[in-house]
């Protein structure tokens, strides 16, 4: 009999999210999971790492085959302490989510869910985050779930090529099937309330508005938005490789 | 005569850093010039963004062609608050540093001062980032200020193509030239210490190792060691292009 896979999970909603409870459920038949999570809601955190000061870890839960643990720290953070920590080794492969909110197209840079599935696969493990295009916490995960199954046991069996991560959104609602794409380009305008002055300083809250610029079919924004769950092969290099001739002749010296 | 180029300025390490006031010495002359930096030390914060809590954006400095603000936020809050709030449109150039700090490899993804290269770059801006591959704040600039205004001039002069930005590092003492290359394959390992322990919490302190995985001599980390300057054109679009054929056979439905 060959050993039971060992399957990390993380998110960046917090270890007490629905999705990752959800995600626990369809994982945990599959291995041994252990589950290292932020303490609270760190959406938005992006890959930030906790540097200057320390990281408190608590033990939630500790039986056969599923361990799980809070982490007052970053999604990034959850990654680097089970890893050198509490698996003692990098596992077989990492989970992530499944996020309550989109992170399609530029959302994948300000996600902690995402950061800890980039992390994941710098650090040479086989990862995949899942997210539910819907920021309401209690959005219904269930049209999802046979979808986070079928790539999961995918992934469990193939693997995945080497520097290379998932990253799976789903529509609300029904899900027609799975298209494979690139992430769409497109960019948050800025849209900032000011709420108060005080010690002459002005005071602002963040908002925003998400603009599409991208219009072919392959783009995972307009995946979605045919009602399909997107996957989307991402990498840790962010090099414009087709720049570096034009720019070896402007630069170089 | 054409108006003046309007050029935003922003760091990670905060606006009271030797290394932003020394690029704001050498861009002044070349435009107007306008500096919103974090309020303190925001290393690590990678492309984190401030949700759920305000922002407080104080006014430092306001004279003829050139204005400073400090934010109590991240480095993608200061791009995010200056374009829209400071400088009411976008700024023809963003530049960002010069950091007291490796931004080779692995590191962009952490770093603040590129998270707020990226995000310059995927609001359309011509954005450049430059870092002193010394951790000492106090590290000495002076050989890398002749090449930080050969390679502004040159980005004030002819931008930059569409969606590419410019992560830029400099090795520490004399530097022989510039040379454009690729963001080197490598991860960090972690290695936390265990300091004490409080109410049942382990609590740890974050540390680990660099690995460069990458031979080519064209890889940043590299060309900083062989006493070169490193310009690496960056795209803010993650996808594995080079694997979406293969993904599309394994889960397309």
């Amino acid at each position: 009999m060959t050993q039971k896979p060992l399957i990390f999970i993380t998110n960046d909603d917090g270890y007490l999210s629905n999705g990752i409870k959800l995600l626990e459920d369809i994982l945990r038949p599959m291995g041994k999971v252990v589950v290292v999570a932020p303490s609270k809601e760190m959406s938005g955190q992006s890959h930030s790492i906790t540097v200057g000061k320390p990281l408190k870890l608590s033990c939630i839960k500790k039986e056969d085959n599923f361990e799980e643990y809070s982490l007052e720290g970053t999604p990034v953070d959850c990654v680097k302490m089970a890893f050198d920590k509490v698996l003692n080794r990098k596992p077989d492969f990492l989970f992530a989510g499944i996020n309550h909110g989109s992170n399609v197209s530029i959302n994948t840079i300000y996600s902690g869910t995402m950061a800890a599935v980039m992390e994941g696969c710098s650090e040479g493990v086989a990862s995949v985050g899942f997210s539910l295009c819907d920021d309401d916490k209690h959005g219904d995960l269930s049209f999802c779930l046979p979808f986070v199954k079928q790539i999961a046991e995918n992934v469990i069996k193939h693997s995945l090529p080497t520097d290379v991560c998932l990253n799976v959104n789903f529509p609300v609602g029904e899900i027609k099937g799975i298209k494979v794409g690139h992430q769409a380009k497109g960019y948050w305008s800025e849209d900032f309330t000011m709420s108060e002055q005080e010690d002459g300083k002005r005071i602002f809250w963040l908002g925003g508005e998400y603009h599409c610029l991208d219009k072919s079919e392959q783009a995972d924004w307009n995946i979605i938005h045919n009602n399909y769950a997107a996957v989307v092969p991402m990498q840790v290099d962010f090099t414009a490789y087709k720049l570096i001739k034009e720019m070896k002749e402007r630069f170089d010296s």
